[in-house]
């Protein structure tokens, strides 16, 4: 293991995290809240140790897969770990594990909260809230490759363990310059939104949270009915861009090089849209009874599903109230998740199609048994190493997920709070059914069931094997 | 597609049914009860039909991998459908779709119910029911086998489309006579435990019908209060014989041939036995205070878990009023299920143990990439075939049980039922939790609902495919 790399990588990621504690700084000053000088202390070390320690410079810059996973899951953990101390020294949020629960759900762009009344918090801390969401939802280590020097390989490797999908997208030939490419989009949509709400009217304090929130499929609300109080006009607009960052960024890329034909070809932004297509319409006709205006019915379902698919995790209703088929879909939306290459979390489109074409397949060489034809995909055949690390995954979700509802059933909770706190948390979505609905908090789950929530957050985020490389004892071996 | 074949093989399906059909006429006469003039119309209809449609033999005796599939999927269809008619034609179930319900649940030894009161049964329905258990847990095929003519390759396609588990169990090179050694065991056992039931007292209409719901853990009872009624003791018994149903067939093999060592080794049975171990001092310390006296809480325990595990489902406790975590731990045992190679249903002990270790090994191949290290179980190389079978196995087990959960979500039930009604009725158990508890029943359903739970059951049974090819375009397409 090359671990001076590793603490090469580390020592970044802490000068990174320490360059946008500044921001909430700046917003201190505006809003004059003493809260400011804590954010400014804690981003200084952060700045001044990782400074030092990437002072010396490792000579082989050699990263392997092993290396980049490693090196995506301690950066994640420290990111996490450090992110919390401002929250326990403004005594906001005085519990560590508490605080720890927030900004991990921050990173991972989950959403969930254990605040009661997020309104209490100060401006300084909110903004923070929400900027780990945008940071989280791209990537961190993706924004440090655009920084730090080193092999095409390396990065790559790097990049692997932190993108979500069954496969990196690599648009230009340097994982560097797709990088670049991926933050331009990223930012260039962000300013988007936040143009177009501001025009609507919305105050610049809530355009600027709300759109990291929605940019990074977070779902950190400032008001304690999350979007609820905003006018249906800013909630269509929300809503739109909430599908739109779900949407493999591939797909804008294409639309840049001027490929619309193709862009709308990809198989998984199809499928993607038809999901949200027939949910909204299943979804409309069965609360027909709960509003009384269609056309309020046909938003709070678009809002809602746009919400869920692509595990922001916003709510303008309270949809644990919702009919069973309802809540039943939303939950297979929880699971199903945004696109692969998106911000979104969750399973992911492309692998739920591939694992379609695969039950197709079988089916097809249970009656050819000679046959050897392939899984294609946007008319592509799938390597057999993309089919084996998507069974890989799936296994490894199920049970990840099967251990968790059964850990934190320890806390006595119904069956769906259980069932959905952990698909809340391990998806990335924030808000689950029954005591951890949309106007509930996670809160009063016990210390153990947090633990394990955080630990599914990360690794929902990381797609699994970064979170748990760092258990398995093969990794810490000597060679 | 050998259509002469199958219809050979259904004609025989249909005789075996006739002649089966004549223990509860049998009964009838025992207890002089009109219905049995009923079935034994019946019986008479299906040798006449089955004898003279197999009196046309087919010139090729062929049965590819295809047919095998077919076969299997379309007998256990005719075998339903027909065995649903005594209960229409003897006005105790006048409604068809309910009629079938419950003898699929009962030859796929599930044991679900739509019966509010199952005493009102007269003793011949009481013991058809029973007996299709009986029947389901080994397989209808694997006992034609033993009767119709053949290669030893066809014989097989036929084996492996019913049998569960993700690998065929041949114990000797020829398939017949493994058919003949395992219905040899399975009655040895059976008649076994009618002997040890009989002795502590039980009356012998109970011990033959509850010995043939413990032999194919099917689970009907023939009283309201399932298991409770009987005695600690016959409790005992009844849970000891479950869990010995639901071992491997190969451990017993093992054990006749003297070799008591290696069936001990066998991680599979292992595994299972630990899992018993485990559940049931959990669940033991979790209900300890419902029950005063501590060995009625163990007992209790011992018996839900071997019922639940082995999928049985027996009850001798209303386990949906148990702690939150107890439930979860059920949950949890009903998809799991029993070992392969058994009579128990579910995804099957063998399945888990395989998906923890590819889940290693995909750790294992992310620090060593270039390494070519193979899954090993029992000291054996597990073949490439046998994981991607399993992985789609996996894949659909997955796709199926959101798909049925979605559709009779439109019931309006809540989560909990929706999802423990279809993991009772896709893994074979019988109860779930909630409105489908140990003491309720799946009357209440609507018939799309329980049309989905039928073709689920079904699907549970034979292990998926034999099912999904039957609604497979491909399969029917001619070449």
């Amino acid at each position: 293991m090359n671990y001076p790399m590793i603490r090469f990588v580390l020592s970044w990621v802490l000068k990174v995290e320490g360059l946008l504690l500044l921001l909430p700084c700046l917003i201190s000053v505006v809003f004059r809240e003493r809260e400011g000088m804590i954010y400014l202390g804690v981003a200084a070390a952060a700045i001044l140790v990782g400074e030092f320690v990437s002072w010396f410079r490792p000579e082989n810059r050699e990263i392997y897969q092993k290396e980049g996973f490693v090196a995506v899951g301690l950066a994640w953990l420290l990111m996490s770990c450090y992110g919390a101390v401002p929250f326990v020294l403004t005594h906001e949020i005085p519990d560590y594990i508490n605080a720890l629960f927030e900004v991990v759900s921050g990173f991972t762009t989950t959403g969930s909260t254990i605040l009661t009344d997020v309104e209490a918090l100060s401006h300084t801390s909110l903004l923070w809230r929400s900027l780990t969401h945008w940071v989280g939802g791209m990537g961190v280590l993706v924004f440090i490759l655009m920084l730090i020097p080193g092999q095409n390989g390396s990065h790559m490797n790097l990049m692997r363990a932190e993108s979500p999908g069954p496969d990196v997208t690599k648009f230009v030939p340097r994982v560097r310059n797709t990088a670049i490419l991926l933050y331009k989009i990223y930012l260039a949509m962000t300013v988007l939104q936040m143009a177009v709400l501001l025009l609507t009217g919305m105050p610049w304090f809530d355009t600027v949270c709300i759109t990291f929130g929605t940019a990074g499929t977070g779902g950190f609300g400032i008001l304690n009915s999350s979007c609820a109080a905003y006018t249906p006009l800013q909630q269509w607009i929300i809503a739109i861009f909430m599908i739109s960052f779900g949407v493999n960024f591939g797909f804008y890329y294409l639309c840049l090089c001027r490929k619309p034909g193709e862009a709308f070809r990809l198989e998984e932004v199809r499928c993607y849209l038809a999901i949200i297509f027939a949910a909204v319409l299943v979804i409309t006709w069965d609360t027909r009874v709960l509003y009384r205006d269609p056309l309020q019915g046909l938003r709070e379902a678009f809002f809602q599903v746009g919400s869920i698919i692509t595990t922001t995790g916003f709510s303008t209703a309270d949809f644990a109230l919702w009919p069973a088929l309802s809540r039943t879909i939303l939950i297979a939306l929880m699971i199903i998740g945004a696109c692969a290459g998106s911000t979104g979390g969750g399973i992911k489109v492309s692998r739920l199609v591939l694992a379609f074409k695969s039950l197709r397949q079988e089916l097809y060489q249970t009656i050819h048994p000679r046959s050897v034809r392939k899984i294609r995909m946007d008319n592509r055949p799938v390597a057999d190493v993309t089919m084996r690390s998507l069974y890989a995954y799936l296994v490894t979700y199920v049970l990840i997920f099967g251990v968790s509802v059964m850990i934190i059933s320890f806390d006595e909770y119904s069956f769906e709070t259980s069932f959905t706190a952990i698909a809340a948390t391990l998806n990335n979505i924030g808000p689950g059914m029954d005591a951890v609905g949309p106007v509930e908090n996670f809160l009063h789950f016990s210390v153990l069931s947090k633990l394990v929530m955080i630990f599914d957050m990360l690794a929902g985020r990381l797609e699994l094997f970064p979170m748990l490389i760092l258990f398995y004892p093969g990794t810490w071996k000597k060679h």
